[in-house]
């Protein structure tokens, strides 16, 4: 039994405190928020106490940290918390500097503290499924990995100003994903993209639509299209190819009804965002880490993990930027 | 805030009484069940605690009860809840005999307290869907109803011998979903059945595969199939065909992923029985319980539709031993 | 390479006749039609000559018949066929009175003619498949059958008149289709419908919306269901249930495009009606004919077959009118 | 009526003859092969006559020709017909080198002829479907095209050694779709590859798993990816994603036939490989060049599109020896 600190109280921080306080293996002692009132909020909802930065970091009896606050606090926090020795669950991006994940690398390998850092998907349970069943052979050899993420709609213009861009925020998921099924690191990367839902998008210097290629030394290839606009909801699909066969994990949608008409079959739309898709995923991963540090074991997404993504996405921008294709440091 | 009495801490009892406890709008008081230990497990994992029948029906502050325990102790636990004033939610069947649900339901009427017969798949997210939208006129008149019902496998004999049969056990559910759908009463009804998965079966007097065959006043059709095992999982399945279209509900899957290979192309079976299939219905269905209760209004699925299920389920026995179609009382 | 006589230049007729232009087995000699110049049409585009009944029937060049002319002309065709030797393909039903066609029974059975009567669905693709499937035991021991078949519209009232009515015009193809699939025959039938499309079908004594439960010896089950009116197109699917699993075929569509929209998922609807779904059974079927013919061998769907389900059509009329379940004679 | 002369007698040879022969606006005259035999046998069977290559050429009746030879005839055939004033129908490529493409071009457009290339996948129904549906606006604004394109299985090494190489045997059909449903040229390419099949390939110096993305100047993006080995057969998908939804195409199957065991629910692979999954398409596309002859109009996909798909062909070779992004010339 762990007890918790939780940084952050918006809108996955909630999901993370419920899974806590209903876990068997987890108590959430501390909610850290700027927001005082949002922190008492869900600290009261689940018999935890709204506290600040230090007393949560201070207090000996607390083990773990969930790292949900903003992005840009994210790598203080984790190095704080592995200089007290408390293991970490850091939701995505680490930092958005590379300099400043490679700091806190440093400090969270130096601390020998577990960390695992948010890449939900993972925790799918189709895609890990898919996973899996790839692992067993299921599929032969893997030759081709061809993932389609589009989110419904684009965010606030405030919160794209903020998020680094299209591949540091949002193709930073699908470049996890890659690495995850790949099995290697890609040695070859192309980018390219394009403005096409917003303009204003483009007036910050972003792009809302782009397609990447990559090539593993053995010659595995990988293929990612992102789009800020589905209209018909949270896209999130993966396919892989392999000597043996193709494996694929679709949406999932709100219920399985179809209407024949005089016009056409109509089905349900994917289920609307990340919220509803990966609501699984998020209870599945926080279960892991509340398993992997009960026994003593390293989470099975790790800080290295953070930042190799992070390495893919700023290859991304260099290649899109130069219009040739890059090999990812 | 209504305080809970639940009855029976079996499998069925563990879920309504988790729903209970992460109600905002109910407190689970007393657990009560004839296995002692049981009781006070269900009782401490969620703060409540384990007492006799007596002590939970006596205590004034009690407003609700959940009888969740072997059937033949529905009646009795229903009257004694309806007399002490309380609101009653019910699994199904209320009894197997009518007579005995018919003087239930006197007491019930008599007391008028609020009661809820557990036929969870109208809670369903998709049966619900199917349901809103042929009420919504999406596929115009209905004209007729298909529902195939089959379960994974066969129960344990033990449990068969005391069910009260196919129709009463089983078909029940599928007899509440036609009626539920046809907006109307059967008033012709055919059934036959057959032992084809187990000769025991038939050793109990019993069947375990039957069809169904209903016509209502305007002349609406309604099909039944059921089958005490489909390997593949529990198959739950409805559709209705109206004047401008047709609606059908599927079942759903544990992933999306499917695998193409060099033999077919392979996907899940459906989810395995109906902790599974129904785990988001049984949500539904309690808080829909404690919103009614709360709110003093009438849950959507009364005593009255317990007892019409039951009164099919009847003239089903009666038609698969006379050879011939009858008009349900 | 067998020469043919045909009767009939309509819808039906042209197919068989193109069919039998371009099969390399078979040479269309004859086209004879009531109407002089729709038999010259046809005759015409494959090269053949347009004559009256007696020039066709008294050529002893003609090895086979193709009765496709209306359904009060079979039986007399189909005993001058076998009177003169010829093989006979013909087209369901043989007649409608089961009298009429025990006596052209007798008469073909005397001829030790070859006859094959035109239930085309045994020769879709995904229906053959499907019994193949079955007969392989994929799915173990046969336990039930669904049979789902909806035309997309109501015929003119003009052929309603003469059809012989639900069962026997359009319920045919599917008792025969049970027949097949249940590998025995039904000892008990039920029987219901009603006139929910349109009354003036009910006002020709007719009904157009029936459902249909069969019990064969051994206990195996099935159900009908029909209407006239699936406004979605033609709909005809098939669902065993076996011991060891389910085998479904299900509806083709015009092409698998489907559009995402913020509203839903939308595929196309089933192919139109007869032409389209068993354009490729209509081929099938008259090959196999051919070959058989060529090859000496009776065709797999035989007179008795005819016969049969034109009993199960009396029964189910009984058993509609009576209310009662009845015994197939 | 036009009188057709076609050149080759191989397997597509023989479908478009069989197309010929059964068209009302057509007629086949002659088949010309270097295999004489092969050229007899089929003239045989369609009524037509096996000449050479000049007495077809030099006859003034003659106002079409199929050229259905080898790839490194093409040109000269085509060269040859426009001189004598024949309408061309030119199975793709025209040729393997740019220069002796333009060579054909110069001679056709000079001549005034209608050319044909043969891009079948056009007339696919479904592919049709989608971008007529595309073209009508029903997803709103074109964005990203993502094409999978996967042959069953390795052709022979020595159709290999002459094929031209992945991009201009394989990817060039993906290539003419992707201009097709983009609207515009691609203005920048990147393409790699990977020898992932048989090493044998790679002796070749060729490659058999490829992944494309292009991007047009309006900033719309594709995606094309191959493989000569999909084990579960031949796989032809289309995904288009516009401002107001998504539109995809699948693959078609032999039958709707699915089975549900107790492992897994099994359905129909796709159909094997293009004669299969094309046959519509080969019959819609001869068609449409009868047609638009005999209408004395332009066929919809000209020589100018047999080029630019060669055009991008080239730049994709370019784009995998360099590792760079390239502008198609």
């Amino acid at each position: 039994m762990i007890e918790f600190a939780q940084f952050g109280a918006g809108r996955i921080g909630a999901i993370h405190a419920a899974t806590l306080a209903r876990s068997e293996g987890a108590r959430l002692r501390y909610v850290v928020d700027v927001n005082a009132r949002a922190a008492q909020l869900l600290a009261d909802r689940h018999g935890a106490k709204a506290v600040d930065r230090d007393a949560a970091m201070g207090d000996p009896k607390v083990g773990a940290v969930v790292i949900a606050s903003s992005t840009d606090t994210h790598a203080d926090l984790a190095i704080a918390a592995a200089r007290a020795g408390k293991a970490i669950f850091c939701e995505k991006p680490i930092d958005l500097s590379l300099a400043r994940v490679d700091a806190c690398l440093k400090e969270v390998e130096k601390a020998r503290v577990p960390m695992l850092v948010g890449f939900n998907r993972r925790f799918d349970p189709s895609f890990k499924a898919l996973r899996d069943r790839l692992g067993a052979g299921e599929v032969g050899t893997l030759e081709q990995v061809i993932i389609t993420s589009r989110d419904p709609g684009l965010p606030p213009l405030e919160y794209l100003k903020v998020s680094g861009g299209q591949f540091r925020d949002m193709t930073i998921h699908d470049f996890d994903m890659a690495r995850w099924l790949l099995g290697e690191e890609p040695v070859e990367l192309y980018a390219t993209g394009s403005c096409l839902v917003d303009p204003k998008v483009g007036q910050l210097g972003d792009v809302d639509s782009v397609m990447v290629v990559m090539r593993t030394a053995s010659g595995k290839l990988a293929h990612i299209n992102n789009s800020r606009r589905a209209v018909y909801g949270y896209d999130q699909r993966i396919e892989v190819l392999g000597s043996k066969g193709m494996l694929r994990a679709g949406n999932r949608t709100p219920t399985t009804v179809e209407r024949a008409g005089d016009d056409w079959v109509a089905s349900d739309k994917p289920l609307h965002f990340f919220l509803e898709r990966y609501a699984e995923a998020y209870v599945a991963e926080m279960d892991h880490f509340i398993d992997s540090v009960n026994a003593g074991k390293a989470p099975a997404v790790g800080a290295r993990d953070g930042r190799q993504a992070l390495v893919l996405a700023e290859a991304a921008l260099q290649s899109m930027k130069t219009g040739a294709a890059v090999k990812p440091a």
